[in-house]
């Protein structure tokens, strides 16, 4: 294959070089204006102005809010905050619905109390639930107060789970339907409907009391004749179902393997609540694998480009204070061979060779089996295994690489005995970065805490002064 | 919130639990019946073992064949083996399209050329297309040649596009109706369906020439009256299509915005040639990611987490030559300052914070602009704003940390200049990593290359060696 221009299938580049062109010209009148000294009021009313204002309104009426949030998000704020005010008012909540949480703490700044409400009121009840907590709270309570009893409960329901539940992402959206009657019941019935739920599939098939009794397919209601009775063809063996509390992780994985596209959401009790869609899944799985992306690089969270730089250094600066703390560690271990490394200066060059390459296969054992925990891979019970295998690689490397590096060694500074101590040093410091990399995950599963959670720090840590110790500490040993 | 035992929603750990329990007892029976010294014929025929096998059968029976793979995965080779031989034939193809590729070839390699054939009968063309790679030519070549022609087509489009494209995701299964008819006519059709594809939410309204005209939503299908005619309530505008070379991934992500089920593919006269599913795009978001991931641990793909070591260490040895080579190379940056070291051994203590903090902050940067280009938020035209921005950034942390580590240095070694110089040091590894962290990303992405592929390598290696550099530089022009 030969590299191509990347191809815009969507034409989104399209559309985003579109308005940024739109504002630079606009900043062009602008600055022209200003130049010849108009006032700043009268400028606003020329025609060139007010043309290309209204190109780019149209240009924006056009896009889908979730091309506009991705615009939005690939603004400088000045530009953002320019075409945010564009915008017209209906589609501010889903704008919001769709940015990132960081952009969409700059768009809102902007909005008067009077323009929140409007978009607070806009709202279902679960995104109202999803957006509560960025919106000033007399405002949320005001909207709460006007709705209905059904939607307070709705909205009450979805923001009294946590984020990382089912239940923070239902959906109170649905069509129910009763078992005793037919399908062409069923059709008229929707027939009534000025439009169903996104991502219906399947109808409800509940009693009185709202317990679920099956699941009638879209499929299901096209392809039977239209006076079966839904009973008669509605799922109601091993149903997927979930529960609010259930983790929304798992639900996205279920969703994943049985190839879901909607899912009822019921109580202890079978009572249908509401249901979760592969929308809000597949949100959910793109926001759990960048959070994992971020944090390895470091990042508390996903960061505005355009963020100032107050705001950057706040995003990082914890998981810099925590490397400088393990850095300095790996320092002192360092400064107690100070007499070794005055009498062979070549140990100093040679020490974060044995480091580094600890920290990378730590790295490559622990992210395996960190994931094969996610994935119910592996058990606990299974540990004598796994440390066989990751001490028998690490054994395998140690000898061929620490080998490698051990004859340059022994060539550089021809000294052999300096060689066979990089060997050893080399190979002891991967199987400690094996053995570090089964056990943390595995201990911190038995603990009942997250074993993904900072255990790149964690083994780095550990095989850098690891490393330096063992590596000036057999040299100390056996060449001084 | 407190800490829970992990819920077991779906039930897979209870399948799987049952399963190992099963198969220890296999085992137990096997080995009492071996110490007795029965012959091995004999044993199979024990009542016991019968009674253990079918019970496992049974379980196995009535699992969804991508739990069965799930299963599979967390077991061992010799019981992945013995319970591959217990899943009923017709699961077969289904279970193997559903493992990890590295789990593919352990399960492929204990089946004759009969099974495999019969697996590949079994087949749809875009199933058959996935699996053809792993299996061997002849076979692929015999069932192939079975297929009608219509069949042979799709097949061999369907291998056509190479991975990452929409061509390779396309799904040939799905309902197309005229639009010159009623929908009353579009649902006595369907009647005709023993089943509908899977996900199908929309049927493609196409011309005698296959031409697409639009797409009939199951939703308008059943809200509007029987007598309407197709062509009026048919969404023909806006619609979002692809062709088979799109980028995968750029499909996902329009999946992800517009909230999509399924999508027509038509080439470039508009001729309707498959349809893509979210099912497919949600296995690629997932890829995607932890391909992502992998990488960023130095793995070369998803590892069997029950792989020999050698395969282990296949997958891990590329990553980790490379480290050596960058390692090899700070090690020689050291060497140049040897001199320096013995005069002032407290330098070999303090370089590797200088060094550390380096590749930390330039990760940061890096991985933060690598996902904006990806997200089409920074154009290269951008680059001086984002070089400023992160140079704010690196000042202020160089200033801050640094001056903390200068200060700890100072207090440790009693010497305000060597303070002075770590700090100093520090700041201006911080600036070459931000520099760096924004330049590399954009130059690979305006050279028509992957900005994200080893970035953090090139990153480390660079902030490693130029770490070492600039301090120990420093120190030697100012203290020595």
């Amino acid at each position: 294959m030969t590299e191509q221009k990347p191809r815009d299938p969507d034409g989104f580049h399209q559309h985003l070089h579109d308005i940024q062109d739109l504002l630079a010209r606009q900043q062009l009148v602008e600055s022209l204006e200003h130049r010849q000294n108009m006032p700043h009021r009268a400028l606003v009313e020329t025609i060139t102005h007010k043309q290309n204002l209204a190109r780019l309104s149209r240009k924006l009426e056009r896009l889908h809010p979730a091309d506009i949030a991705r615009i939005l998000e690939a603004l400088p704020l000045a530009d953002r905050w320019f075409v945010w005010d564009l915008v017209r008012a209906d589609k501010d909540g889903e704008i919001l619905l769709e940015v990132s949480d960081a952009v969409r703490a700059t768009l809102l700044r902007t909005m008067d109390p009077d323009e929140l409400k409007a978009v607070a009121e806009s709202l279902d009840a679960d995104e109202l639930a999803d957006l509560a907590p960025d919106l000033p709270s007399e405002i949320v309570q005001d909207v709460f107060d006007s709705l209905d009893q059904k939607e307070q409960e709705r909205v009450r329901a979805a923001m009294s789970y946590p984020e990382g539940t089912v239940g923070a992402l239902m959906d109170f959206d649905m069509v129910t339907v009763r078992e005793d009657v037919t399908l062409e019941v069923v059709l008229r019935y929707l027939r009534r409907f000025e439009a169903l739920p996104d991502h219906t599939d399947k109808l409800f098939v509940i009693d009185r009391d709202d317990r679920l009794h099956g699941v009638l397919t879209l499929e299901s209601l096209l392809i039977n004749a239209p006076e079966t009775q839904v009973g008669q063809v509605m799922k109601s063996r091993s149903l997927v179902t979930f529960g609010p509390d259930d983790d929304a992780n798992v639900a996205a994985t279920a969703f994943e393997r049985y190839d879901l596209v909607s899912v009822p959401v019921i109580d202890d009790d079978r009572r249908l609540i509401a249901r979760v869609t592969i929308a809000d899944m597949v949100d959910q799985i793109r926001e759990e694998s960048e959070a994992e992306i971020f944090s390895h690089a470091g990042l508390r969270e996903e960061e505005d480009i355009f963020a100032s730089v107050i705001q950057s250094v706040k995003n990082r600066w914890a998981w810099l204070a925590i490397n400088l703390v393990t850095a300095f560690l790996a320092s002192r271990v360092i400064d107690l061979f100070q007499d070794s490394i005055e009498k062979l200066v070549a140990l100093a060059a040679l020490m974060p060779i044995v480091a580094g390459i600890g920290g990378n296969a730590g790295n490559q054992a622990i992210t395996m089996i960190v994931r094969a925990l996610a994935m119910g891979q592996v058990e606990p019970s299974g540990m004598w295994r796994l440390l066989r295998k990751e001490a028998g690689v690490a054994l395998i490397n140690g000898l061929v690489w620490g080998g490698v590096v051990g004859a340059l060694a022994w060539w550089l500074y021809r000294d052999p005995s300096l060689g066979l101590v990089m060997t050893a040093a080399m190979t002891l410091n991967l199987l400690l970065a094996a053995t570090a990399g089964v056990l943390i995950p595995l201990i911190r599963q038995r603990l009942g805490r997250d074993p993904a959670l900072g255990s790149s720090v964690l083994i780095t840590a550990l095989t850098d002064s690891g490393g330096f110790f063992i590596f000036l500490g057999l040299a100390t040993l056996f060449l001084l």
